[in-house]
């Protein structure tokens, strides 16, 4: 059993001294849910995950649930440079009841062997000992620099059949995540890009992790419900225009421009906030980018 | 006033279940301190720095504090992804005595600007809050793939100037070393290579922060103590001299390797294990590294 559906890599509103805005984070998450998510991949990296301490993430993940938030609709991200810290948080989320992590590689070492990788999951998963962990793999090397090679997934499957879940696929590359839909089917991959949602779904993946489900996940919603339903032309056309909001943020830097899509969104500038080292738009992109935007408004 | 001197980045012993093992540190710091380094530039890269939580690091500075190590020695790495935890262990850095502490900046977003790494480094400097703070920018683009331009060097100069104390270089680029060389004198400038040292200290530079000080600190501290006196030849003799342990590095993975040369020099293997996602040399590497090392013993 793997995750399926729309996930957002939820977004992290600020406060002015940049601490995690916890209440503004619930009422997004709400909103996330109520709208089409299927869960909360919190922690992502539109959430700007590595700007926070284990402590924060911790805190964050503490306040959702009791707010209310169900945890099993959480599939935080949990990986990190240092295996005590992936281990501190990834056992915190388990004992929450998420039903799974999204585990990105040690990445400040690059050029790192498929070994030592190997070495790095499976010291996280022995030390979280937990039979309810469900490992989502994190492929991200335009960022991370650091991908998770098909033969690290067939070998952390073969050792960890009932943890090792899934994917996300963050490559930007289609050949990239058909070599893993054809390699592992039955395997809970993921399109970092609702690009690919389509193709996805056709070929037996189980959605997207996609950073504009933070803004239309209405509309991401309404395409993995109704696929199946069209014929293949109305299908494809519905992936195009399932594709203008992520076309028109090209150019921006995304995790800016989504907070500003919300704080326009909301009417709430206090949105806008990120940690160091990004950046708010500057005035002229704000204007360019919303100018480009076909969204509703919130409330 | 900043460092000045032959730095090593210690190398950090683990035990069998991958914990620092603070006794085989103690025993190499004073070895270090004791054969030629001015101090320590712990939690470098070549110490794994990230591959240990922040806890972790403090806990090894507060070990070698309760050892009786002079922490006015200690120059450890305190830069991170997130910035509550740069700031966590730079004030305790800061507290205990640290002369300085070498920074990365943070490196999990790639391309961010240069306002970005301003702020990152502004806000860690203004919630440190502390005159004793004296910041080496760490800058390492080959790993952490987020460098330092010299634009950023300059604004944090003006905007830092008590607290902005130098830089270690490890872009590995000679005209790179020159060029940050040349628009800061007076700057802390220091090498990541030996290789570069003696054109370092001919053009006012302070030092190095070199990987190999862990195998090789008398011969960096003769160098060091005697290049002034030697006539160019000489010098330059001396600095080729000095380039062949790198040189019998090339082509093994640097920690690994380093690891093994302690395990050699003490006859103790316990030395060679390292935190994932490093893995040891395998068996017909070690033989082949240490055939072409000119290595003393220890004990």
């Amino acid at each position: 059993m793997t995750v399926h559906g729309i996930f957002s890599p939820t977004l992290t509103p600020l406060l002015p001294d940049l601490r995690v805005d916890i209440d503004r984070l619930i009422v997004h998450c709400r909103w996330l849910l109520a709208n089409g998510c299927h869960g909360l991949a919190l922690f992502g990296t539109t959430s700007e995950a590595n700007s926070f301490s284990v402590a924060e993430r911790m805190d964050v993940l503490d306040g959702l649930v009791d707010a209310g938030i169900d945890p099993t609709l959480f599939v935080p991200g949990t990986g990190m440079c240092a295996i005590p810290d992936a281990v501190a948080l990834t056992s915190h989320a388990v004992r929450l009841g998420a039903s799974g992590v999204l585990m990105l590689p040690p990445f400040y070492y690059k050029g790192v062997s498929e070994d030592g990788l190997f070495a790095a999951y499976s010291e996280v998963i022995q030390r979280v000992g937990d039979s309810r962990l469900r490992i989502y793999l994190y492929h991200i090397p335009p960022i991370s620099q650091v991908g998770i090679p098909l033969q690290l997934i067939e070998r952390l499957l073969k050792a960890y059949p009932d943890t090792v879940a899934g994917i996300k696929d963050s490559s930007g590359d289609w050949a990239t995540h058909e070599a893993i839909l054809d390699a592992f089917p039955g395997f809970g991959t993921l399109t970092g890009s609702e690009k690919f949602l389509l193709e996805n779904l056709k070929r037996g993946g189980v959605g997207t992790i996609t950073a504009v489900a933070n803004v239309i996940p209405d509309r991401l919603r309404a395409f993995y419900d109704g696929w199946q339903s069209m014929d293949d032309a109305d299908a494809g056309a519905a992936q195009d225009k399932l594709n203008d909001t992520r076309k028109a943020m090209q150019g921006y830097p995304p995790v800016p421009a989504l907070k500003e899509m919300m704080a326009s969104m909301r009417n709430d500038p206090a949105w806008r906030t990120v940690r160091p080292p990004l950046t708010v738009l500057a005035e002229g992109q704000r204007v360019s980018l919303m100018a480009g935007m076909d969204l509703g408004t919130i409330g």
